[in-house]
């Protein structure tokens, strides 16, 4: 296998929704794919994606477009890693019990193997196929499954404690769901999303729009 | 008040995060920030800090930085609507849920006053406050409350069909948290996210940063 440069971080993502997109036309029996649809289904330019399939190696055809199976397993080959990588869950609130179902029977290399909280009532348990522990036990697991990425669900102000004790426990990359911004050192990959920042840029795009309307 | 002309998606983006950063920094009784303090809570550079802080018209002194009540105030007044924006959830999953959780007691103009299931054990009942009905009142609730925005958090393969209801229902903004893309007019504003495109990215990054370790 060739070793391929670093990828941006926007391309990766877009890989990822290609993906995405692609398997879902393959579960409506779609074979072949046109730029500008897989574009359009994204509320992306075809020069877009035309541009990041290139950088990929890939190049579809011209009367037909690109082979659907083929470039999906050229993405996979791209983002995924061979032997699929393990993921916690920190916190089995709502949040994270979402995020256990969601992942149940999804395409992805990625396997959610642990989860992590201090509710007795949920200790010990297992959750959709995902044993829960106590929190206390966190290094131990991280470190005994080989666990490389985190997903944290917890209360905005356990979120610094339980970043420290992710990355002492050698977890490498963290998507932080909690309202907390936190800080991870230089070789840890760190993703935050606040929900309330997306509904927020929401709403001020549907207040624009309703001020337009008035003018 | 003056009108301002319509900000660029990532600036209001950032205006959100400063603000919840701010608020945190309130919380722990803190009375100024500088730049640069922001810029390390946020991920950010102190001038992309100072250069969307000028953007809304906001200055701080040399000595002390920014006043943080005053800043909090101002990007109230610049993305918030001043009699608040109802927001409905579709679908009272473990994702629903989370998102009414999340938002109980949060600071924000925006509230979540209904909730729309299909499960009949769901419907009809209230869920931390919030009001579910069955799928079928979607319209009807929608135009009797005057609700713009829906946080959609149904199965992906429903996505289609329930975005398709909330636009003839008149609501003008949507987050999209099915795994399945979707279309609106151009008078509505489309945010979509998937988890486990987040997490893919997590991923290659992890990846590669493993290989660089090992060469």
């Amino acid at each position: 296998m060739t070793i391929m440069p670093k990828l941006p971080e926007k391309t990766i993502e877009r890989l990822s929704q290609y993906r995405r997109a692609l398997l879902i036309c393959l579960g409506k029996n779609k074979q072949y794919i046109f730029s500008h649809e897989l574009a359009g289904m994204l509320h992306l330019t075809p020069v877009q994606v035309r541009r990041d399939i290139m950088l990929i190696g890939y190049s579809g055809t011209l009367r037909q477009g690109y082979e659907i199976r083929e470039m999906i397993a050229l993405i996979g080959k791209i983002i995924d890693s061979e032997e699929g990588l393990k993921v916690a869950v920190i916190g089995l609130g709502n949040l994270g019990r979402a995020m256990i179902s969601y992942f149940n029977g999804k395409r992805t290399k990625l396997s959610i193997v642990a989860a992590f909280d201090i509710n007795q009532e949920k200790v010990n348990r297992v959750y959709a196929g995902v044993p829960c522990y106590h929190i206390d036990m966190l290094s131990k697991i991280i470190r005994s499954e080989n666990i490389p990425i985190a997903i944290m669900t917890v209360p905005g102000d356990e979120a610094a404690k339980v970043t420290e004790s992710l990355v002492l426990a050698g977890i490498k990359g963290i998507l932080n769901y909690t309202p907390t911004p936190v800080n991870v050192p230089a070789n840890t990959y760190l993703q935050e999303y606040d929900m309330i920042t997306s509904l927020e840029k929401i709403a001020y795009f549907v207040k624009q729009g309703n001020r337009e309307e008035h003018i």
